[in-house]
C-alpha cells in the first residue's frame, strides 16, 4: 500500500532538527507491506497543513501519517485542524481527563497549565493511545484513505506506530512481508553486487537493497514469499560469508562484545590517531566491561614509548606511523593490561601532517593475539573525522575476524 | 522571500538514507533572507515530480530549490522532466561536452559510457556552473519564480548554493540579514530563556531561535537591523557570559584545544565510563597533538590501580565510582603524563549496574590543574550512549571553564 507522510514543526524548516521521523517510518512500513510515496514537512500553521492534506490526499496514497503538533502548547494546532478539516465536532474524554488531571498533580504541577486539547476524542474518528506520553494519537477515515496524526517525540511516535500503525499497514496491504538485514564490512557495494549479481537474476521475486555506509553495506532482503526468501537469504549468507557481521541489525561492536563474552576473551586498545574511538565505541556495549579492561590513547611519542614500551629507536627509524610502532603498541598493552588480545591504530588523520611516503589517510592497525601481532596498512583518504571512523570499524572487523577462528 | 525545497530520490522515501540536504538548505538561506515554506521529498519518477512542482508552484513562494536526480544514471530524470515541464528544448552544449569527454579519456573511462544529458543547456533556462563535480545545474523562470535544480551530492549542492544561489536569494529578498550563532553548554533552555526574557521583550526587530541538543542550546539571533542586531548580541552576551562557548560556531573541543594552545597547557585524560569518547572528541580537532598528550581507559578496576596508581584501599573503600577514585584518577593521569591538566571520569552509564545509591547516570567527573584536584558530582539520567556523551561534554566544558581563568 502506498503512504504519504506529513511532518509537522517550525523546527523541521528552519533547520534546527533534522526530519528523523520520516526517515524511521520510510524504513519501517517496508516490512509491513507499506511503501512511502510522498513525504512532506510544513510548519504548524493551520494553512500550510491544510494545504500539504489537500494534496496528499488528492494523491493515489492509502494512507498519511502525520507527526508532530499533538502537544500541549500553542504551537500544537494538529488536532484541531483535523477535527475542522473531517468537520469532527470533538468531545472531551472524562475518564482521560481525569486521568490527566490526578497525574499533574501527583507530579506537583499546575492544573490551569493543562490543556483540555489533550483529553479531546473525536466523534468519528478514532483514538490511538500512548503508552510512554500524554498526547494520544488521532485516526480518520476518508474516502478509503486512513488518516494517522502521531506526536513528533520520536520514542513516542515510534511505540505508537509498533502498536496501532504497523499492524493497521499490514492488514491493509494484505502481504506477509519477510525481511532481514544482513550487515556487511571490508566489501565495497560494487563488489557485493559482483557477487550476488547471478543470484539476484535468479530471484525476481526478492527485493535486495543496498544500504551503504561509511561502516559498510547493509542488504536488506525482503519478499512475499517465504520459502524463496529463506533460500536467498540462506545463498547471500554462503556467498558473503564472513563479510556478513550481523543478520540480528547489530553494531559491530556489539558482535565484537559478544563474541569476546562467548570465548571468555579480554581485549585492551593502544590507540593513537583513534584518540580513544576504539575504546568508545566497545563500551557504548553493555557487557563491554566483562570482556575489556581499558587501553592507553597514546597520542604522543612520549606516550608510546613510557607507557606502552615501544622502543625510542624504533619511532626514530621508522616513524611513528610504521608497521613497526602499530606492531609494539599491540603487543605493548596486550601484555601491559595482561589480556587476551591487543588492538592498536596509528596513522595520519589529517588534515595536516601528510606527505608524499606518508599521506594523509595512512594507517596501520594491528591485532596481537596468541603471541602473533600481525599489522595491516590501509590508505582511507577521507576527512579527519571519517578517516578515524572507518579506522575503528577496521580495527573492530579485525577483532571480529580473529575471534570467529576460535 | 518564501521557498519550497523538493528532494529527490528514491533513498529518501525507502529508508536507506536521510534527507540532510533540505535540513542544511533550511539553516542557510535564513541568513540571506530566504525562508522555507514546505518540503517534499519524491521518488525520482517524472509524474511524482510534476506533482510535486505543480503543488510548490501553486503556493505563494517565490523559489523552489530541487536537489538530486541531476546525474548520468538512468535514475537520473530531473533534467529531463524540468525540460519538459516548461517547454524548453536544451541544446547540446559543444564545449562542455568536449570537456567530459577529454576529461573522461584521462582518467581511462569509456566514453560509451557518458551520458549527454550531462551537457545539455536549455534554451530558455540557464546553467549552474558546477565548481566540483560533472553535474550541472538548472535554472528556469516562471511567473516571476525561480526553479533551481541542483545536484543531491551534498559537497556540491553546497558549492553550488554557496557561489550562485544564496547571492540570488539575497538580492530577491533585498535583506541584509545578520545572523549570529552563540553556543551555550550547562544551562537549560528555560533558564536560558528566564535570563534572557526581559532583552527579548524589549527587542521586537531581533529574532532569537532556541536550537537545543544533548551538548546544550544554540542560540540562533538574526535581524535585518544591524545596530540593534550588534547591540542585542553584546547584551545576551554579557547576560550569558561563561555559558557561551563559541560565538564561531565552533565545537567545544576545538574551543577547548584552542584554548590549551593559546596557553601552552597540555592535557590527558583518565576514562572509564566515557571508555575513550573524551579522548576521542579532542582529537576530532586538527591541532590537538600539540597540547593532548594521551590518556588511560581505565575500565576495569585493575587498570585503574595498575596503571593509573589509584590506591586499592580507595576503591575498596568508597567503590570505583566516587569522589575518590575520580579524584585519584584525575591527580594519577596529570602525574604519569606529566601534563598541566588531568581530567576524569568514573560513573554508571547503565542500562545495568545501578543501585538505590548509586542509580544509572551517576557520574563523578574530577579535573586536577596546578596541584588541586576538584570533583564534580552528576546525575544524567539519560541512556547508556547519551550518558557517555553528556559526560564527555561536561567534562570538556571544565576543562575550558578552568582555562578561562589563565
Amino acid at each position: 500500500m502506498k503512504i504519504g507522510v506529513l511532518t509537522i514543526g517550525a523546527e523541521l524548516l528552519n533547520g534546527a532538527r533534522i526530519d528523523t521521523n520520516s526517515n524511521w517510518i520510510s524504513k519501517t512500513v517496508i516490512d509491513h507491506g507499506g511503501m512511502v510515496e510522498f513525504n512532506i514537512s510544513t510548519k504548524d500553521n493551520q494553512s500550510s497543513i491544510i494545504k500539504a492534506l489537500d494534496f496528499l490526499l488528492d494523491q493515489s496514497i492509502d494512507m498519511i501519517i502525520m507527526t508532530g503538533g499533538l502537544g500541549p502548547t500553542h504551537d500544537d494546532i494538529t488536532a484541531k485542524t483535523l477535527f475542522e478539516y473531517f468537520d469532527d465536532i470533538p468531545i472531551l474524554d472524562e475518564k482521560y481527563w481525569n486521568f490527566l488531571v490526578s497525574r499533574f498533580k501527583k507530579k506537583g504541577f499546575k492544573v490551569s497549565a493543562l490543556n483540555k486539547t489533550l483529553a479531546l476524542k473525536p466523534s468519528n474518528g478514532k483514538i490511538i493511545d500512548n503508552p510512554i506520553g500524554t498526547a494520544r494519537g488521532l485516526h480518520f477515515s476518508s474516502n478509503k484513505k486512513e488518516i494517522i496524526a502521531l506526536p513528533g517525540v520520536p520514542s513516542e511516535m515510534k511505540s505508537m506506530m509498533r502498536e496501532a500503525t504497523l499492524p493497521m499497514i499490514k492488514k491493509i496491504s494484505q502481504k506477509s512481508i519477510h525481511s532481514s538485514i544482513l550487515r556487511t564490512t571490508g566489501i565495497t557495494e560494487s563488489s557485493l553486487y559482483e557477487k550476488l549479481f547471478s543470484l539476484i537474476k535468479q530471484a525476481p521475486d526478492v527485493e535486495l537493497a543496498f544500504l551503504p555506509s561509511l561502516f559498510g553495506v547493509d542488504l536488506r532482503t525482503s519478499s512475499t514469499d517465504n520459502d524463496k526468501f529463506s533460500n536467498f537469504l540462506m545463498q547471500v549468507k554462503i556467498l558473503l560469508d564472513e563479510f556478513i557481521y550481523s543478520d540480528k541489525n547489530l553494531e559491530l561492536e556489539e558482535v565484537v562484545v559478544n563474541l569476546l563474552n562467548n570465548h571468555n576473551l579480554t581485549v585492551a586498545t593502544a590507540e593513537s590517531c583513534t584518540g580513544g574511538l576504539i575504546g568508545d565505541r566497545i563500551t557504548n556495549t553493555s557487557g563491554a566491561s566483562k570482556v575489556f579492561k581499558g587501553g592507553i590513547i597514546a597520542y604522543s611519542n612520549e606516550i608510546k614509548i613510557n607507557q606502552l614500551g615501544v622502543k625510542k629507536e624504533t619511532i626514530q627509524k621508522f616513524g611513528a606511523v610504521s608497521i613497526e610502532t602499530a606492531s609494539e603498541m599491540a603487543a605493548g598493552v596486550q601484555k601491559l593490561f595482561s589480556t587476551d588480545i591487543g588492538i592498536s591504530s596509528t596513522g595520519i588523520a589529517g588534515p595536516l601532517g601528510g606527505n608524499k611516503d606518508k599521506p594523509v589517510g595512512l594507517v596501520y592497525i594491528a591485532i596481537s593475539i596468541n603471541g602473533v601481532t600481525t599489522v595491516y596498512k590501509n590508505n582511507f583518504k577521507s576527512n579527519r573525522k571519517n578517516n578515524k571512523r572507518i579506522t575503528s570499524q577496521v580495527a573492530l572487523n579485525l577483532v571480529r575476524k580473529e575471534l570467529l577462528k576460535f
